[in-house]
């Protein structure tokens, strides 16, 4: 293997496509929000790209392994062409990060995106009542648009900057030409986080003028909490002990 | 040194081989089975690759040192040409694990192995009564014949994927066409694993139509044992405690 | 984008500059005095460093992003052409501390600096009363016009050495010819010391001969004073539990 | 800087010159027996060999920093021709031990070693009363010599091999047909050992029959001895608190 291999499964013409990224990171937001668009609208695999960079590891599902890597799908959302990219890992080391979100951003371009949204969420520490969603954009001219969207700008927010491939997403798309915009949601951090998934989505639609319906996401929060309330109750009881067992060689 | 050097002993006519792998891993499992066919058959070196993506170590036997590496053995299980790859050492670095693989999966390609599997263990978190062996395979068709053999296909199991030159055999084997299959033995993954060893043997020898002896993998196995009473009661008396020496530079 | 990317924004005349070194480190010491400087005097950029070996993300400035990077300024301090580099980051791996530094000291030599300072804090673990700067450089003959400006060099000191790019402005800078000295102002380690970056910013004055006013780091100074207060306040107090949710995946 | 530059001192012609590498490991052991044949014979540098593999930073000698390297000295002892490599520093990445050796294995081919012995430490966990010295070759028939020399061959030890450039020595170096052997003393693995060293020097003097003298390692073991009965003493009293103080940003 190559240090990439990018796989194409097919290319199909896209008018003015966005780009949608959204791969693991707090509160897994960002993948479940861009999960959600390929569940609920029809959409096409257009790449795959694998990569030394990404963890040496394989997922399995139904006993058929996945070899680590993200993929592009082409959707239709309401007559806005959206380019998703997604996936189970970010990079696992810091030149790779920069590597393989330029190798994204090369075929977003070939697909002529000239917009991104990067999604994620920002950690607050604390339960959420109201789910707000953080804004930051590469280019100024963009925070206008994204005010009115209901997206917020607060000064000295995400304070410890934003990290992986969203950031790069903006930083090395920026440095290119492409507006990019990343909408964070505010999530815990401590959990898997369906509603600030769709607190993302609700802002995605706005800007970009396209209904999507929640039911699967609703769904994913009720069991969350579900878990959460389980998990009370399970720290009323006493904490189980440590295996006594050490590791032999 | 290069990135890679590797060394060829022996050039032997193989028909139609199966690469199996049994690196260290989880409870050494894959490693153990691996050993142990080289144990029980005559088997014949044929290449070690060494590697600057291996630790910087040697191994010391009978005081004499041996470079980190890997193995390839060359057996005849009961009629069944084996290539049988194991060693001491994982990569130590990210790309590392997928350079290697790919220089694995070279070799395996020029003694014309079409088949692979992967050993290994799948943590439990508990002591083990009846050791089932989890499967994974790089391609749907090969689920059915690997159930005949009784090896289980677990929906969300293993729930981390499979990591290191396991997970890649079955990865990056895949995408060149090799039919891959991981079995993993269950296994608590706080001791060195010979039962576990065996219950993947037992799988790999019903796929493969060979047969093996078990016996000294049953003394490891009891000798396992022993050292865990003797932890268990060393537990009931108190711990040492720490040495209160510290490293003055 | 390449290893490196160097945008130039300017390419002033400078006479005899010197190169002055101010990148996080311990206390913020460094950064906090070269980014003084840029504040009290009217400085122009000339250029920014972009590189994989910086760690992958964007900071945050009113919610637009700003691409992790380092910037060269150029300033006249009183009659002394200054090129000040700072940022928000250090590399992120050890070969890239190498390689980032080899091109900040390209970038130097192109405008013609010989002479340079690295600016930083060396932590003493103790609250600080009377700052004292402990000095080091690339060549002995440094050493006595430093002592002269009340540098103190101290056998022994810093400890372990000087670490990052600071030190290897010295290091590499050294073995270039520059005549590179480091001056390293007393803080405890703990705390963001602008006293420290003044006591550092002080001893420069007397070196290069410039006055610079320390109002804005005294207010900075001040407000960190209030911090530590509040912060043993709120120690009398009980410690906050921690959250007892978990990340669930 | 390329990723390495070997800076070159003086090009003496030596008589079948043996390697000894010391750098810093286990208890010191290797880098204090190094240092100390430097110490007690007239050596002469031959060359530095830096590297952005070695750690990113810079050592201070009464103010005037040294770059992280690794030297060569040559030295007479008695009649036997020594290259000492000593240094402060082992790499600071997998590869990098790998590439390091390589380049020192080059200058000791160029100066025409076909003989290496690498210093260190064996950790016993333990204080020593009596110090045995450890060994393994790249060759079997390199055993016996070093048993008449009073080196101890021990069935699995040491345990977890040879780590480093020391192990690198053996195992690179016996691929390129350099007859290397490991003297390794025992040592708690606690403490900075110049006994133990003093137990390698004393097989090192025996294996290529030359004398030196032990004063200044005795000095600094009693200064050692010292520091150990004042940690003993401070222990009886209270431990001081950690101070209360955090790092803000």
């Amino acid at each position: 293997m190559n240090e990439f291999e990018i796989e194409r499964h097919a290319d199909p013409a896209l008018s003015d496509p966005v780009l949608i990224e959204g791969l693991p990171g707090v509160g897994h937001v960002g993948k479940l929000a861009a999960d959600h668009l390929l569940d609920e609208f029809e959409s096409e695999p257009v790449a795959t790209v694998y990569s030394e960079h990404f963890p040496p590891q394989v997922t399995v599902d139904d006993g058929v392994t996945d070899l680590a890597g993200a993929e592009f799908h082409a959707l239709d959302a309401d007559g806005t062409d959206l380019l998703v990219l997604t996936g189970d890992h970010q990079a696992g080391d810091g030149p790779g990060h920069y590597r393989l979100t330029a190798r994204f951003l090369d075929i977003a371009e070939e697909f002529g995106c000239e917009r991104a949204y990067a999604l994620g969420g920002v950690p607050t520490g604390e339960l959420i009542e109201e789910y707000a969603v953080v804004g930051a954009a590469s280019d100024e001219a963009l925070v206008d648009p994204l005010e009115d969207a209901g997206v917020e700008f607060r000064e000295d927010e995400p304070a410890g900057g934003i990290v992986g491939v969203s950031g790069l997403v903006l930083g090395l798309g920026g440095r290119r030409g492409l507006d990019a915009a990343c909408l964070m949601g505010e999530t815990s951090g401590y959990l898997v986080d369906p509603k600030s998934a769709q607190a993302v989505l609700d802002a995605l639609c706005d800007l970009l003028d396209f209904e999507v319906d929640y039911g699967s996401l609703s769904e994913r929060a009720d069991e969350m909490e579900e878990v959460m309330e389980k998990m009370q109750e399970m720290e009323t009881a006493q904490a189980p002990t440590d295996d006594d067992l050490r590791y032999i060689g």
